[in-house]
């Protein structure tokens, strides 16, 4: 593991005052890895800004907030996609400082950006270096130091926790992610409902594991909007995997469960609670869920991609064709 | 139309110095409604900070940023939302200046707000009376009386402009709607894609065009994001719609739009620069793109419901079952 903490030094010597802005900016699922960070930001911050952007938009729609006093940062899995490395280039034109995150150490990114993190990928890591859990310890630990962060050794002692929670949990669901491949193993479509900090892997369950490694069709509806409009879908012939989240959005989806129970039939429920994420503090435990939701789901695909007889691994377009 | 500059004179003097956040927080159509004004102002502002929430979570969720220099602006069509009415609470506890927006002049979200918008609702309604045009009008209002807009003229006049628009686009699609109903009228899904200041609109055809009023299953995809990721899920029996921005983030949009050309072969493109929104200044232009698609998108989705034979208005659970 990187030391992140110079990094976070560097940045803060470098900016003349104060940090204003966060920009995420990625695609696909390094942008999703980047949810929970803007959503930190934007809850805990009294003064701090982050903005969470897909490449393409925020190099076309350059904010007009993003200057000497932004950091940019920017996460890019293999580091040459053409949009995020761009957005290393729209950085530094407006000034700002830029952060690129990635595990190819010969990378376009890392040419482009000012301060580099190269992360492990594989089996074996431990979570805390996973691009998800680097960009929130990066993000919690400008905060803190910027203006501080009540709950920051409640997050720091989080971050010591949830490896052993992931693993806890990755043993007890294997039973249940079989009976889930086997009885949702021929179904085309699927609805992932999520809230707070696990928004992000809602989306990121359906556009990178279901709809690019599955080619199954997929989308992510909020727990808070499923009443204003989406549940007049639901029926029994849908299927729903629902998270639920611990901490303070868990009532929206426990308002999803108690629906499901009536009107639908087809449903999984992903509980971080029951899967061992209440030990840690209540004041940071929501910001941990997409950790622990991430490495669950990634069980699930796995065991629908064997079912399926879809390897993970299998594009039809990406990397393949002109686009 | 009511006063719009004496509400915003109103919460400006009021506010001791700067407003420096305005939250936007709805539920499910009339969330989408606000897209627009968050990507506005989040796209324009040097300064002021705008945040989109749907209500529960930001009443269970509280940023920290929330205080006596924000503006809460509340939207709920009916005006008896729970969430949204409790949202008011949530502004006034916090000290916020509270906007409440609804059709119901006897609503409990009257009961809350501290500045009210009671707005007209109907066909022969012009657009600039709609609650997406009416927050933009108050957002740009706002921002411009505070740090200086420098695109204010061209936006007041791209506001005298889209009711023709829209009005002489509504007449153009009458034919190409009646095709696509025909055409795929008995479709399951549908993917909405867009970008910038249209996105909210994929999000709100998909949540409440067809999910809602047709019970159909929808997902929103981003133009932006849909090359890493969703792409992999096209094939010539999967049903799209492409909403064409005119202004910034249009080649996001034309990307896809290429791509469909090879590998898709049910698509829709509703093309904003073909339905004459051109004429508006390049500099505003893209904040009028949502007020266009709403308007030519209700008349695909009355295409759809009769051809379906389902009824728009036509509810399963909404106010119907307990939830």
């Amino acid at each position: 593991m990187m030391d992140l903490n110079s990094v976070v030094e560097k940045v803060l010597e470098k900016s003349d005052t104060r940090l204003e802005t966060i920009y995420l900016v990625a695609c696909g699922g390094s942008l999703v890895d980047m949810y929970t960070s803007d959503y930190f930001i934007n809850t805990e911050a009294k003064e701090l800004v982050a903005g969470l952007y897909t490449a393409n938009e925020f190099n076309h729609v350059v904010p007009k907030k993003l200057n000497e006093n932004s950091l940019v940062i920017i996460c890019s899995h293999g580091g040459n996609t053409p949009e995020s490395v761009e957005a290393a280039n729209v950085a530094r034109r407006h000034n700002a400082q830029s952060i690129g995150l990635t595990y190819n150490e010969e990378s376009m990114l890392f040419e482009t950006v000012d301060h580099k993190i190269l992360y492990e990928w594989g089996e074996d890591t431990s979570v805390e270096n996973n691009p998800m859990a680097i960009i929130l310890n990066i993000v919690v630990e400008i905060l803190h130091r910027q203006e501080g962060y009540a709950h920051y050794e409640a997050f720091k002692q989080g971050m010591h926790q949830i490896d052993d929670i992931v693993k806890n949990a990755q043993d007890q669901i294997q039973e249940r992610t079989d009976q889930f491949a086997d009885t949702y193993g021929k179904e085309e479509m699927f609805y992932i409902l999520g809230s707070g900090a696990s928004y992000g892997h809602a989306y990121g369950f359906s556009i990178c594991s279901l709809m690019e490694m599955q080619w199954l069709h997929a989308s992510a509806i909020h727990s808070g909007e499923y009443f204003h409009g989406p549940f007049e879908a639901t029926d029994h012939s849908t299927p729903y995997i629902l998270l639920m989240s611990e901490g303070p959005s868990r009532p929206l989806d426990e308002r999803v469960l108690k629906f499901f129970k009536t009107y639908a039939k087809k449903y999984e429920v992903v509980d971080a609670k029951e899967l061992g994420l209440s030990i840690i503090d209540e004041n940071v435990s929501d910001y941990f869920n997409p950790i622990l939701f991430y490495s669950v789901l990634s069980v699930y695909r796995y065991k629908l991609s064997i079912v399926r007889n879809h390897p993970l691994d299998t594009r039809r377009y990406m990397g393949k064709v002109e686009y």
